[in-house]
């Protein structure tokens, strides 16, 4: 069958409908139920929209955007792994990887080939835009855990030296700042909360 | 208090946090719940994203993008109303004028006066941005009900001429392309149908 690009397009923006389907594990700020990938995209997106200022290279905040709206899409195939759950990442890039050549290749060629390379800039953190992307990714779910009581940190028994361990490098590196600020947010927490048992 | 650009910033994304729990009355393709209106600005944001080359003008798919990420944020004060129930519209201009001060105000002023402006240029639907914009919001819907045995259209009980009447004006001055598209769905949906009684 030979599609149209329109219809390609139509076909790829009703697939990725599922992305609001794959739940994380962070709660949304209010408590009422846990966050799902789409409306994290979402977040995510107006977070660069409203931090840019604070990226610690020069970026391109249109594409800092894209490739935060796109970042999390593979995980209609491959489910999201919680970051303070490691034994869930085994397998993971593989699986994602199938996920992306699947779900982007629903796309005309070019576009596909342009949502690739963007999703694979995200996850090699090595650009200034992904650095900035990857940092805004591991700060936000620290900000809600902060607003919650805990969240994610109590739920996973973590320590704020695995907390250090695991969220400086990949925010320090995007954005010293806003590292500076999720350590004071992290400090507060448990610096308060009693251990966890 | 004087509070720093960044304490500004992160007490309006805390803030906005509440629109993941605006419920549109649009169903997911899957027919699993409704969308919220924060996933459906993402969602929204992906098709400025792909369907771009089917806009009517010469657009900045930037600031689409920009505009279909913020557009919605005024319904956190002002709530969702549903398009095919017009009584619902009464005194709603007025509600989101008051919440775009609320909720922008949030943020330090360059940032407040840029959303603002954004949000109003969105609203006002003149410029081929904005056009764009709304032709994408009026027709996600669309394929969400073309996707779900008709959807709103159904609970709502309008008619393809209704549909046609309030769809055609805003999706067709923004994208002929998309309004052809659309019209095929929703012709296939009501000449299948079984009249709603």
């Amino acid at each position: 069958m030979n599609l149209s690009d329109l219809e390609r397009q139509l076909a790829f923006l009703k697939e990725i409908d599922r992305l609001k389907s794959v739940v994380r594990l962070s709660p949304l700020i209010d408590r009422s139920r846990r966050e799902n990938s789409a409306e994290h995209s979402w977040h995510l997106a107006m977070y660069a929209l409203v931090l840019a200022q604070h990226a610690a290279g020069s970026v391109d905040v249109t594409r800092v955007v894209k490739m935060l709206l796109i970042h999390d899409i593979v995980e209609i195939d491959a489910g999201d792994v919680p970051f303070h759950v490691p034994e869930t990442h085994v397998g993971q890039d593989e699986r994602e990887r199938l996920a992306a050549e699947r779900i982007f290749g629903l796309l005309p060629a070019a576009q596909a080939a342009e949502f690739h390379d963007l999703w694979r800039e995200f996850e090699a953190a090595e650009s200034d835009d992904a650095r900035f992307a990857k940092a805004l990714d591991r700060f936000q779910p620290m900000l809600h855990n902060a607003a919650t009581d805990g969240g994610t940190w109590v739920e996973c028994a973590v320590t704020l030296e695995q907390v250090t361990t695991r969220c400086q490098p990949p925010i320090e590196r995007g954005s010293p700042a806003l590292w500076q600020a999720a350590l004071g947010m992290a400090e507060a927490h448990f610096n308060k909360a009693p251990p966890q048992e």
